[in-house]
């Protein structure tokens, strides 16, 4: 049996799939691509078991056909050539070649039946009042993840916080990420599905969907075990965690009345220098606050090293040294970058801080915390 | 005693002079610029006790002074500073305070009693018929080093061949480097110095040079021990390899007679493509030529896959069939990429090839050579 393809429309269609491929995995099975011909739709997939990703294109092919073929190898075949047609012939003796006017290349294949099973999600199993369906543009969901994923925990100890939190409530839907040192909780207010639920979706998940999203819309279907994300062209469905989020809220302190107003870009810079003198173990970068002066020091006892700077600030409260891991503090101003002027609401140098930008961005409510380091003087 | 200093022309200095400090090293003292204060010239030294690098810069101080610093800290600090002036106080306790108008930064320094001696060469000890000196444009050393150093082998065996060899004669100055898999061969023929002579630079002198060499003409001081480049704004001392080098002449094979005339590019996008399938320990790719007809294939058992393509070309010789490494031919190639058509001269499937641009750049003589790996069929 044989198809053609154009090899630019194919290249397009594996980078779409291949972030899906694991790139260690000790089933080697999963470094195939799936490639179903089926009435001349070719759909090509790949899954690591916890996410997979599908996407199809229209082909000239005279049978169906289901075979997998080698990710990488492929992917970089393809890749390499120029704007051709290749013509795919798929041999019995688990051959494929692929002949072009310049080339002919030979690969080996594998029986589809060696390939996991691709969830095929949603489906008419589900109980229709256990499945949420919602639409948002592809740039509100690109948002969320660019401010929220880096707090995400990467510690196996507590799966739960391996993900982020999708919160829905009548407020909307909250998007949560922490690692129990930084929390960042922001809230879309347009998406309202009228119920209170929440899904944990994996970190990776998460990161593919950083690689695929463009501005345009993302239908997303979720239930309790599955959440697929219906793109423009393709579709990513992924298991959630099935854990419970631990209850953040509770650590968010309300009471926080000492107030401290910077400019976002000038903090940030001092503290990039910072970090070159807090290389020891515990990173700490010291905020000694007056009002209208932060003092921000930092020392290396280690390289007998230290350094001090005072920026202008805006603060309403009692004089406070409080100390925090200056990498995390880094994390939290490269993902306010873009606001001019934030504010930290802080009580004590031992209770978590909250941060905001002071101009919210419509419809959204932005929140980031940090646990602040003992200062040991 | 303290010095006065303006951040960006401090930053300028230090990233020039940096290349030379080692990032691992038995020695930690090495990890420290050498600042040297003269009658209001500071002078910054760094040496891997390979090569030296020094620049100079002309500042406010009233007195001398010689001490430590640690480098990538200090380089790291002084580069994430804005357009200030630095003061520089140096205390008698091992500290240097670096004050600015935003802040104070406190680094430890050491005694320059505990740094190496740094050669001074050339100087009035060495015999003047020892001494060579030539004068070439930075730009031509960088054409030469381009083009030459990739082939410099990695290997302490062979400790002559881990430089690049420059060798006077009546012809020119002749750079060659090979690992014994290839060699490169450049010929510049406006060099004359009037005597038969050869030095081996060390590798590591070879790739700081290509890091801060610009157009601009460079003095070069040669003796049997050390080879200084006086560059337009600082200078870098080498050591010599004292060994031999190698007879590479004997094996520059002279009667080759079969000449391939191959389109670079084309030829280049085909072994990229087949470097995809020789991913075995050989990293085989085959050649197999006729008359216009240059048929290149790749094959890897353990992955079950191959490649076949067919490019044009001029050949006047008899059929044959020869076997490279895939990625020694890429090398050669990306270095010639500049040149439209190349020139294979061959003789047999077991003799090594000869590869040189059809069109000579002026003043120039460019030979690269290829050893064959063995074909099992």
């Amino acid at each position: 049996m044989e198809f053609k393809v154009n090899s630019k429309e194919l290249e397009k269609l594996l980078s779409k799939i291949i972030p899906a491929v694991p790139s260690r995995t000790p089933m080697p099975v999963l470094e195939n691509f799936l490639f179903e011909i089926k009435d001349g739709l070719l759909t090509v997939y790949a899954t690591d078991l916890e996410i997979s990703l599908k996407s199809s294109l229209k082909i000239v092919a005279e049978e169906n056909l289901k075979i997998l073929l080698p990710a990488k190898l492929l992917h970089d075949v393809i890749r390499s050539l120029k704007d051709t047609t290749i013509r795919f012939e798929i041999l019995s003796n688990g051959k494929v070649n692929l002949n072009t006017d310049q080339g002919h290349y030979n690969l080996s294949y594998l029986d589809h039946e060696e390939f996991p099973e691709i969830p095929d999600f949603p489906n008419e199993n589900i109980d229709s009042e256990e499945l949420n369906e919602i639409t948002m543009s592809g740039s509100d969901l690109r948002f969320a993840f660019e401010k929220s994923s880096f707090a995400m925990s990467k510690e196996e100890m507590r799966p739960a916080m391996m993900g982020t939190l999708f919160q829905f409530s009548e407020e909307g839907l909250r998007f949560v990420a922490t690692d129990g040192h930084r929390l960042v909780n922001l809230l879309n207010k347009k998406i309202q599905i009228g119920v209170d639920v929440q899904y944990i979706l994996p970190e990776r998940a998460v990161s593919v969907l950083l690689k695929i999203l463009d501005e345009k819309d993302v239908k997303i279907y979720l239930s309790k075990t599955h959440m697929s994300f219906q793109l423009n062209e393709y579709e990513l469905i992924s298991r959630l965690i099935k854990q419970k989020y631990p209850d953040y809220s509770s650590v968010i302190p309300l009471e926080n009345e000492f107030i401290l107003e910077v400019e976002t870009k000038e903090l940030h810079d001092v503290i990039k220098r910072m970090m070159l003198f807090s290389t020891s173990n515990t990173r700490r970068v010291k905020f000694n606050i007056k009002e209208d002066n932060l003092e921000i020091s930092a020392e290396d006892l280690d390289l007998g090293a230290s350094g001090t700077e005072n920026i202008n600030c805006k603060y309403t409260g009692e004089p406070l040294e409080i100390g925090f891991n200056s990498s995390y503090v880094n994390d939290v101003l490269s993902h306010l970058s873009s606001e001019k002027r934030i504010i930290f609401k802080l009580h004590s140098a031992t209770k978590a801080v909250i941060i905001f930008p002071t101009e919210e961005k419509e419809n959204y409510e932005l929140m980031m915390l940090l646990m602040p380091v003992r200062l040991n003087n």
